[in-house]
């Protein structure tokens, strides 16, 4: 196989986006957007990624290391173009044997199959690839020059006759070479336009002066749209939502209301499920088939069984387990435990750091004491168990397999198999006294207003 | 009158679905496909309905029977195509003296009003009624060659000229016959195709040549959509919902956001009644006028009285029964109650088969308990009772007018009429406590962490 | 400066509303119609403000006078047209010495950007100034003759030409006069027409007749738009968040979804903060930096400070002051509460008329019984306390600075500074006990079954 060198630009300051927070780390489906082109460079084979960051982006490093350790980084101080970025890892590409492709990381949703159509070209003869695509307005956009699969130029808009213009084919950006073409190219390229910078894609005019093979391809608008700012941000977002709905509706889904459902980059989701209105996933999440997911959910880091019965008002998340044919109901939080077969949760409850049993009945209203102010403790619960509604169980506590608690008990110690445990004061009236209660109240109401 | 015979075919594998349940019982606005095409059949006035069924469908027989007991299924092994679907059906046209329509369980959202056009255009002489509609993209599909009122023939896209293929107006399947007529056609049609199939539309070319009498209507294209895979299920409810959203606003309902509201097939919701974004109504629902529903609820089988406010975020189901001007407020579920006029549960509280009263307050963390892990058991509470905050009501229990209850009791025992309730615990504190415990559990932490 | 007197048109009868509410007082934004117009006037810099209301109005007089006391109100009790209405308002506009503009109490959405615009052309030398605006369907609309800057006159629809109807600019209505201009015509404009009505934009003909200079100003489509049945309102809501929505994204706020994300006329949200899919704004919300809001969030009349973490599934409320840092989690509510830095109340808990200090730990569950049927008490909480799951807290009651409540107490009495308070019975097991309450419990199953 040919080497293939990912250089992925992730230097822009993105000062439109208003925010403290490096541009590429902006997510779109619950990852940062420098992790989507981490994993299309190694997706498409990359056998070797660099990295151009700005200065102070040490938190880009580490979300680029989370996807491949070992990933190298070049700084680039000064933003003097991306021909100047691309020249930063220079070390990186002076020893590369095979192909160069430069990315960018605030193109997020850019497709290993668009990698891989570049490669093909290089592969089959061509010096450069361009990516090109068709946005619906190209206004200021540059526009790709092609004569049969060649690319003459890329024309600025501002430089661009009224014909030129009409072509609807602009430059992404997203440019492959073969390596010693990239090293015959880079450092001819000069910053002698109105902004003094260093464009990369001037790369296509030096090569066809050289006499060497200019291609282009082209993608789907989507996939190559860049993000400046929150609204862009949120365009991207959509369309990758727009994907994922898609593709899961195709592989057997059920969303009664797409636009309502939103995915992480990393959902799961098996045949035959139905989801309402109204859920989202976080990263993390795995669904087998026939779960049904009612409205109004919030999911994230869990594995859920088959034929579950998840909502409406459920949040599940911190690496839960949940078990087949599993119910857990409306205002239901469900947080880092496991839960067995069969069992139910129905009603205004905490699961936190629990192990429960199989078909074991958790009244409403239970709430599992898990934190002494220090320490996250556990709660076991074993199978066939009844906690009765109310209930508080103090981790950290054993609930033998066939007990039973009564309502509102507060469960302090372990419960043996098959015991009842009450942990509750006995009700006591007194007859009348209500209307007295009411007096009083009114008593304090009247002695307040004066 | 003259007879109405309506068959619907519901026999289709829908194996684009991906779905072990058969394609016409994924609902649409919370009903089965096929109970769509049952409803609108019943509503223009069908006097015979026949439905032709696939192997193995069960389940379809008996959604249909919900709507008309006494329908009588055909069964049709081969999928032959549509005219050998409607062969399967002699039995009935056979017998039949007026007209007959056939309707597809695939296309849920076709009205009475088409069907209604179709039996006018039969009754003033028509031999035959094809209804065309104006897709957005016709290519691919059947389009109606037509002159004057008159349908000379439904071209397939592949025999179509350059010309004809410029026609907006395509085939949607749905077709009426003189009972005669049908019977002199159905077995002339003949399967000399590409897929050896029998097309019930080659009834046109059959009839025109007899010299009978072909009209078309036009329907709207959003009624008469089919539905093959998930996508277009997802089309279909979206569809169905616009009118539903257009019909309330149009009653004087206020939706604040109307794509956010999602209405099942019987939602009925009365003048001045305002919703907020974010509400999903299951089927069986009923709201009087003046009622407020705020964000993030979950509504079901219930019938809501005037002036009444819920959520936000509140859930009932099962059968409840609301009074006027109750209040149900966040986090609170409601199941298979009867709420008095005037009472209030204003916070994260379940009650489920409970009978209250009028002007009662529940107080927040109220839990009815229900449940004993095998009966569900009533909890009846009556006028001007105050339940004080988290309560445990352990069914079955009765608590009288004007009584009230200590805030954090469990309530086991009946309480009578203007009784005072306590059933807790009497508080101690142990001064100077608190920081022991604090150590105790960074204690425990450190231990942990060696 | 010269004066500026704004006369708002708000007597119609909005019969197409379909409510018993005056069509004005409808909501856009959580604003009522009438007061986004009040709003514009006073923005615009008007001296002088008058409404025309209808018959039994007074709740939109209470309404105006919410945003600027002692306006004017004339009454229209006939609705024989806009001139008609505003000949009603003849004492304010006679004693008028500068610019007189007549604003639509169902035209919510209008500017002060707009009024500007008229007043400047009237500063300039109009005697009138018309605001056009192009619909995306012009048909019957009344179009704007112009040439150059001048308005040549109003064509209505039907007395139109063909070549006129092709002319996309509308007339809004809206309209402004250099106050002696509006006296010299009002009272010439007559009710000769098909409806008998008054027509406003009679007054252009009349100008130009008397060789006065017309102009026109074109404003979007969008913020001119009128309301007249729910239809329009949502349209109306739609217009009014989608220009939230870009406002923010601008200001360096991230909405994932922003269609899901619903804001108050009056919301303020800061720099850096991310809202994430489904969350409702209503009045009186301020965001500071850094805040993040998750999925499913009711937020209404509450300050919230810089870092904190607010959701899913959390509604806020009622005067809420929310510190620094603080995080709230699901199925919480906090209602007229102040809520010191650094605090956490994570799961199933009711907040109301607490003041909560910093650095506490409020446990899953817990419920401050605020309401004794008829007052509404405070509960005083500490820093650094950490309140035990499945708490009540019966108010009034205060807990000191460092104190400790055990799970599952009842809290009655004021707690020490660093006390441990206790209030829950003992557990107690019963062996093998848990057998018998099932046995018990099935044939009490069996005994209903007969």
């Amino acid at each position: 196989m040919v080497e293939l060198l990912s250089i992925i630009l992730a230097a822009g300051e993105g000062t439109r986006m208003q925010s403290a927070l490096p541009k590429v780390l902006h997510p779109v489906g619950g990852l940062p957007m420098v992790g989507h082109v981490m994993r299309t460079a190694l997706k498409s084979g990359a056998t070797d990624i660099c990295v151009v960051v700005g200065p102070n982006h040490e938190a880009v490093q580490a979300e680029v290391s989370r996807h491949r350790s070992g990933t190298r980084f070049f700084s680039q101080l000064d933003r003097l173009g991306t021909g100047h970025a691309v020249r930063q890892a220079r070390e990186a590409y002076e020893a590369a044997e095979g192909h160069v492709v430069v990315l960018y990381a605030d193109n997020p949703l850019v497709s290993s199959r668009t990698v891989d159509a570049i490669t093909s070209r290089l592969d089959a003869g061509a010096d450069i690839v361009v990516v090109g695509y068709r946005p619906e307005d190209p206004t200021n956009l540059g526009r790709l020059l092609t004569e049969g699969g060649r690319l003459l130029a890329i024309r600025e808009h501002r430089d661009a006759t009224e014909e030129e213009r009409k072509i609807g084919l602009a430059n992404s950006g997203i440019i492959g070479f073969r390596a010693d073409a990239l090293r015959g190219i880079i450092d001819r390229i000069d910053n002698k336009n109105a902004k003094g910078e260093y464009y990369l894609t001037d790369a296509v005019e030096l090569a066809n002066a050289d006499g060497r093979r200019v291609e282009f391809i082209e993608a789907d608008a989507g996939e190559v749209m860049g993000v400046d700012d929150r609204s862009r941000l949120a365009a991207a977002e959509a369309q990758f939502q727009s994907l994922r709905r898609d593709d899961f509706m195709k592989a057997g889904v059920t969303l009664r209301d797409p636009q309502s459902v939103w995915f992480s980059w990393d959902t799961e989701v098996a045949r035959d499920v139905t989801i309402f209105p109204n859920v989202v996933f976080g990263p993390g999440v795995k669904i087998a088939s026939n779960v049904e997911i009612r409205a109004f959910c919030d999911i994230e880091d869990v594995v859920i069984g088959e034929g579950a019965s998840i909502g409406p008002f459920a949040r599940i998340r911190g690496g839960a387990d949940i078990g087949p044919n599993v119910h857990l109901g409306n205002f239901v939080e469900v947080k880092k435990s496991r839960i067995g077969a069969g069992t139910k949760a129905g009603h205004l409850t905490y699961l936190g750091d629990a192990e429960i049993g199989e078909k074991t009945n958790i009244g409403a209203g239970t709430i599992t004491c898990n934190y002494d102010g220090v320490n996250k403790d556990k709660t076991v619960i074993g199978d066939n168990v009844f906690i009765g509604s109310n209930a508080s169980l103090v981790a950290p506590v054993t609930i033998g397999d066939g007990a039973y608690t009564a309502s509102g008990s507060v469960i302090t110690k372990d419960v043996p198999v098959d015991a009842l445990a009450l942990g509750r004061a006995r009700q006591e009236n007194k007859a009348g006294y209500a209307p007295k209660l009411r007096e009083k109240a009114l008593a304090k109401k009247a002695a307040k207003g004066k």
